[in-house]
C-alpha cells in the first residue's frame, strides 16, 4: 500500500517514478469506495488520476499551486494533499467538500473551484503575483475542455501574457462537459487530435492548386513537402499559439512517462504554456467509462456492479421537460436553450423529439441568454433553462439583452434553493439580483402542476418571465391549481388565527405544516409572483397579525424583503422571516442543512411559539 | 445634397455606387455637427461611415438586420434608417438615444446595443431564428476589435454554427477598445495585418529546420515554396477558420469598392462568415484621428478646432486615482486592475507611475474580477476599478471567486447612479445584487475626502470590500471626515424635527438641502455602510419619526430596502423612499432625469410637506 504513506505531496515525490502507476490504482480504488458510499463526481475524477499524480510529482506543491476547473475532477488532488482520511466524509455535512475549497485548505486550494471557467483567470492572477516577486514558481490551471467554452476561460486565455512564464494551463480534454461537448473550440480540439484539421486543409490546398496554372509542378512540390509541412506548417495548437501560448500536445493522459516529460518541459518553460492532455472519463472503471454522462455525478451506488439506485428523479425538472414537449406541439415557435444542462434540466426528451428546436450552447450562460434574446427578436419563443447558481453568470445579459428590450424570453431557473453540492452551487441569490430588474416578472411554483400552469401562462405573456423552482419535487405534485392572475398571490387557506404565513414555492408545504403545528387556524399564502409582488394582499391581510415568511432563498432580497417593503407603512404585527441567513451556507444534504439552520416545520413552529 | 433625400435604406440603394463616397462625406459632416453640439461618441462613429453605407447598400435592410457592438459606432446607421432629423436631438432627454435601442426603432434596431460583447450572441440567435424559417436573409454583427476580447463575444463565436449560413460577423478593427487594445486576440489581429504572424512563424520554422539533419535540402525546399506557402499554408484568419468561420480580409474599411466586394461575397455565402475590416477611428476629422482616446466620447466641442471645454473632471474618479498613487507608495502589494477603463476610472497617472502594478485586461469584466482574486490569493492587494453597470457582468466571479474564498479584493465601483449614456449604462442595480452576498462589505462615500478615507480603511480590512461612487463630484469634496467605524452610519446632524433623513453617498447633500427646506431641525444620517447596514442606529432613531431615504439607486434592493428590513419590527412613523422607480430610466442629463423623477431637493421637500 502506497497511499496510506502519502501524507503530503513530498511523500509522493520521494517515490521512484515507476511506482506512480501503482499509486494511481490505489487512488482509483479509494475514489470508487468513497463515491459509491457517499455519492459524488465519479467519471471526471477517475480520468485525472495520472495527470494529478504527475502534477504533484513534477511541481513543488503545495508551494506551487494547482487550480482545477471545475473542481469535480480533483478528488485525487485531495487524497494527495493530506486529506486522505477526511476524504471519507466526502459531501457529508461538516465533512470534505465536493469541490476544492479555500475554507478547507488554503494552501492546497487557494480558491473555490465549483463553477466552470474561473481557473485560467485566477491562475493568471496568481502568476502575475509571482511575477511581481520575481519567482520562478508555476501556477497550473487544469481546465476541462467543457470549461474552455466558457467566456471567462476565453478572457483568461486572451490575457495570458499577464501571467507570463509563471503560467501553465493543462487542457484536460475528455470530450465532455457534462453532456457531450459542443461548439467551434470543441470541434477544433477534435481536429487537432484526429489530424483532420490538417487533412481537410490539405484537401483544400490541393483543390486550389489544381485550379492554378502549372499545377502539376506545384502538386509534386506539395507531395514532396507533405510530411514536413504537416509537422511544421500547421502546428496542432495554432489557435493557442496565436493567443500567446506555447502549445504542447496532444499528450496521452494515462501514460505517466508522457505526462512527466511534458510537465517537466512546462516546469522549465519561460513563457505561458498550454499542455493538451487527452484523458478518458471513468478510466479504470468499466461502467463509468461506458456511460460517462450517467456516471458524471452520482448518488451512492453498488461498488461492484455500478448499479445506481432507482432514480426518484421526477419532480419539477421532469414536469418542466414534459410540459415543454406538450407545448412544442401547440406552439411551433417554442425553442429550448440550455448551457450544458440538457439532462439536468429535464430537456432530454425535448431534444430527442425536437432536435431542431433544442440548443445546447455548452457552458456559456451569458451567450445562452443573449442567444435567447436574439431568437426572441427573430420571432421565436425561447425558454432558457439554467440552474439558479449559474444564472449569476448572465445577470448583465438578462438586463441588457432581455429586460431592456422587453423581449419575451422565459427563464426556467432550476436548482433554485440550497443543493447538495455546497456553497458554490446553492441557488439562493437569484431574487436579490432579478427583483431589481424593471419589468421582469418572477414566479415561483409551489407544485409541479403549478409549474406547468406558470409555463403556459408565461408563453402567453408578452415580456420576460423568470420561473424559479428547486431540485426534486413537492409533496403534492398534482394538487389542483388555482387560476393564475398577474401579480396576485393566492390565499391557500384563510383562518382567524394570529399568523399570516407567506411561502415561496414548495415551502408552501412547510407553511401548511407550520400552520397545523400552531393549531391550524392561520392564514397561509402562496406568494406565486415575486415580481410584481402582491403588496396589496400583504397589506390587506396584515392588520393585527403576525407576518411569517418561509423561503428557500437568502433572507436579503427575497420574499422577506418583498414583504418588508410592502408593509413598511402598513399596520401589522411582528414580522418573522425564515430563510437562509447572511453567511456562507456550507454543503450537506438540503434536509440536513434545514435542520441545522432551524428551517424545518417543527423548528419554525417552535420558534413561533416562543 | 444626398443625405436629405435618404429617408430609408432603400433610397440609398437607389443611388449608383460611385455616389456613396459623397454620401459618406455628408454623413461625416452631420455627425460632426451634432456631436460638437450635443456631445457623444465621435471617433468610432466617424470610422464606420463607409462600412455602414456599404452594409445598407448590399443587404436588404431593415428586413435584414445589423447589430452593432458596441452601438457607439452606429450614428451613420441611425442617419440612414429614417432618423436623420431625430438624430439632431442626440442624447437629449426625450431625444435620440446614444446607442441603438429597440425602444427607439425595433425594425432597424432589434436589441439594445450599449454594452460590449453581446452582438455576436444575439446575431447567432437571430440567424438561428432565420434558419428555422428557411430564410436566406442575413444577420450582420458589426463588432469592434475591443468587443472581441469580451467573454460573451467569444462564447458567441464558439457557437457560430447555430447561426449557420445566415450569420455574418464584421470585425471592425480600429486597434482600440476605448483605450488601446490589449490581449492575445488583439496581438493576433495585428499579426494578420502586418504579416508578422507569418514572418515569426517562418523564422521559427527556419530555426527548426537548421537543427535537423540534411537541413540544406529542406531549406531550399522552403525557399522555393515560400510564396505559395505564405498564401496557402497559414491563411490569415486561421483562428477564425478553426472556429468554424469562413474568413475574408483584411479589407480596407474606407474603400467602398473593397467593402462592396467583400459584403456581396458575404451575402452569397452559405456558411458563417467573418469579414475583417480595418478602419481608422476619427476618419475624416484630423483632431479626432490624432487623439482617438480623447475623442472617443466627448461633451460638446468647437466644431472647427476640436477644442474641448476645460475639463471640470475631478471629483470621485480623480480622488480615487490620486489616492491610489499615494497608497501605492505605502503599500508595495497594492495593484490596480481595470477593464478598458483606465482613464475613465482615474488610473492614468497610476498606470504611468506604476506600470508593473497596473493591469488593463480589456473589456473583460469577469476576468478582471477573477484575475483580481488570483492576485489576492497570491498575496497582492488588488483594487479592481469597474463601472457599476459593467460590474453586472461579473456577479458570479464576485460571488464565486472573491466572496466565497473571502479574499481581500477591493471593488472601486465608479459611475454608480444614473449617467448621461442612458438605460444601458445607468449604474443603479449594483446594491440589489451585491447586498445579498454574505461577507461583502459595501461602502458609499458622500464626498471625495470620504472616498479617500474609505479606501484607506478598506486596505486595512481583511475581506472583500466594494466602494460605490458616482461620476462627477460632491458639493464639498474636502469636508472633514468623521472616523470610519465598521458597520456604522454617521449622524451628520441631529435635530428634534419630525424627520430622520437617511442618505447614501453624495445624496447626503440633497438630504441636507431637504432638511434646510423643511426647517432645518431634522436628523440627517450618512449611511456609509450599505452592508452591513447600521440597522441598530436606524431603529434607535426611528420612534415617532418619519423616516426618509434618498439614494441614487433603484428603490428595490438599495438603501430603502435596507431600512425597510431594519425597521420592520421597530417603532417608527411613515417611511418615504426617494430613488429610481421600478421602470426603465431613459437617457438624459442626470440633473434633468432627477427633475423628471421628482428627486431634486426642492421636489423631495415639496412631497414631504404634503
Amino acid at each position: 500500500m502506497y497511499l496510506e504513506k502519502i501524507n503530503s505531496p513530498s511523500d509522493l515525490r520521494a517515490l521512484p517514478p515507476e511506482d506512480l502507476d501503482k499509486v494511481a490504482a490505489e487512488i482509483r480504488e479509494e475514489i470508487l469506495d468513497v463515491v459509491s458510499a457517499n455519492g459524488g463526481h465519479l467519471g471526471a475524477s477517475l480520468g485525472t488520476v495520472e495527470l494529478i499524480l504527475a502534477l504533484h510529482y513534477v511541481f513543488d506543491t503545495p508551494r506551487e499551486k494547482i487550480l482545477f476547473d471545475v473542481g469535480h475532477q480533483a478528488y485525487a488532488h485531495k487524497l494527495l494533499t493530506g486529506r486522505r482520511e477526511f476524504f471519507r466524509t466526502l459531501r457529508q455535512f461538516g465533512g470534505c467538500a465536493g469541490f476544492p475549497s479555500r475554507a478547507e485548505d488554503p494552501e492546497a486550494d487557494p480558491l473555490m473551484e465549483g463553477h466552470a471557467g474561473c481557473a485560467i483567470s485566477a491562475a493568471v492572477g496568481m502568476a502575475a503575483a509571482l511575477q511581481r516577486k520575481n519567482s520562478t514558481d508555476k501556477v497550473v490551471a487544469v481546465v476541462g475542455d467543457g470549461s474552455l467554452n466558457c467566456g471567462i476561460s476565453l478572457e483568461g486565455l486572451n490575457n495570458a501574457r499577464c501571467g507570463g512564464k509563471n503560467l501553465v494551463v493543462v487542457l484536460n480534454d475528455n470530450k465532455m462537459s457534462i453532456s457531450k461537448n459542443v461548439g467551434g473550440l470543441s470541434h477544433y480540439l477534435n481536429h487537432i487530435i484526429s489530424g483532420n484539421a490538417y487533412n481537410r486543409f490539405k484537401a483544400a490546398v490541393k483543390r486550389l492548386v489544381f485550379s492554378l496554372p502549372r499545377h502539376e509542378r506545384l502538386h509534386r512540390a506539395i507531395q514532396r513537402g507533405e510530411e514536413w509541412v504537416k509537422s511544421l506548417f500547421l502546428p496542432p495548437g495554432v489557435v493557442f499559439e496565436m493567443l500567446g501560448f506555447r502549445y504542447i500536445g496532444p499528450i496521452h493522459g494515462h501514460s505517466m512517462p508522457e505526462l512527466l516529460r511534458a510537465l517537466r518541459r512546462a516546469k522549465a518553460s519561460d513563457e505561458p504554456l498550454l499542455i493538451h492532455v487527452i484523458t478518458e472519463k471513468g478510466r479504470g472503471c468499466d461502467f463509468a467509462r461506458h456511460d460517462p454522462a450517467r456516471y458524471h455525478g452520482v448518488p451512492g451506488f453498488d461498488r461492484e456492479t455500478g448499479r445506481l439506485p432507482e432514480s426518484a428523479r421526477g419532480g419539477f425538472s421532469r414536469t418542466f421537460g414534459e410540459t415543454m414537449c406538450e407545448l412544442a406541439e401547440e406552439l411551433p415557435q417554442l425553442v429550448a436553450i440550455t448551457a450544458a444542462m440538457g439532462s439536468g434540466t429535464g430537456l432530454t426528451k425535448f431534444a430527442q423529439l425536437y432536435p431542431g428546436r433544442f440548443y445546447d450552447v455548452g457552458i456559456a450562460e451569458g451567450h445562452a441568454v443573449t442567444f435567447s434574446a436574439g431568437l426572441a427578436a427573430g420571432g421565436q419563443r425561447p425558454v432558457c433553462a439554467i440552474y439558479a447558481t449559474f444564472l449569476q453568470r448572465a445577470l448583465d445579459c438578462i438586463y441588457h439583452d432581455v429586460v431592456l428590450p422587453k423581449l419575451p424570453v422565459i427563464f426556467a431557473i432550476d436548482r433554485a434553493g440550497v443543493v447538495e453540492d455546497g456553497p458554490t452551487h446553492h441557488g439562493i441569490f437569484d431574487l436579490g439580483f432579478l427583483r431589481a430588474l424593471p419589468g421582469l416578472t418572477i414566479l415561483a411554483p409551489a407544485t409541479e402542476a403549478e409549474l406547468k400552469e406558470m409555463l403556459h401562462w408565461a408563453l402567453h405573456y408578452d415580456g420576460p418571465v423568470a420561473i424559479r423552482y428547486p431540485r426534486g419535487g413537492s409533496a403534492h405534485p398534482d394538487a389542483a391549481v388555482a387560476k393564475l392572475e398577474f401579480g396576485r398571490a393566492e390565499v391557500v387557506k384563510a383562518g382567524d388565527g394570529a399568523d399570516v404565513i407567506w411561502a415561496m414555492g414548495p415551502q408552501l408545504e412547510t407553511a401548511l405544516e407550520v400552520d397545523r403545528l400552531l393549531g391550524g387556524n392561520n392564514t397561509v399564502v402562496n406568494a406565486r409572483f415575486l415580481s410584481p409582488f402582491d403588496g396589496e394582499l400583504a397589506r390587506r391581510l396584515a392588520p393585527g397579525k403576525r407576518i411569517v415568511s418561509i423561503e428557500d432563498h437568502t433572507l436579503r432580497g427575497g420574499l422577506g424583503s418583498a414583504l418588508d417593503e410592502a408593509l413598511c407603512n402598513a399596520s401589522h404585527g411582528e414580522i418573522v422571516h425564515f430563510g437562509w441567513p447572511d453567511e456562507i451556507i456550507p454543503h450537506g444534504a438540503p434536509e440536513k442543512l434545514r435542520e441545522c439552520f432551524h428551517l424545518t416545520a417543527p423548528e419554525i413552529a417552535a420558534q413561533l411559539r416562543k
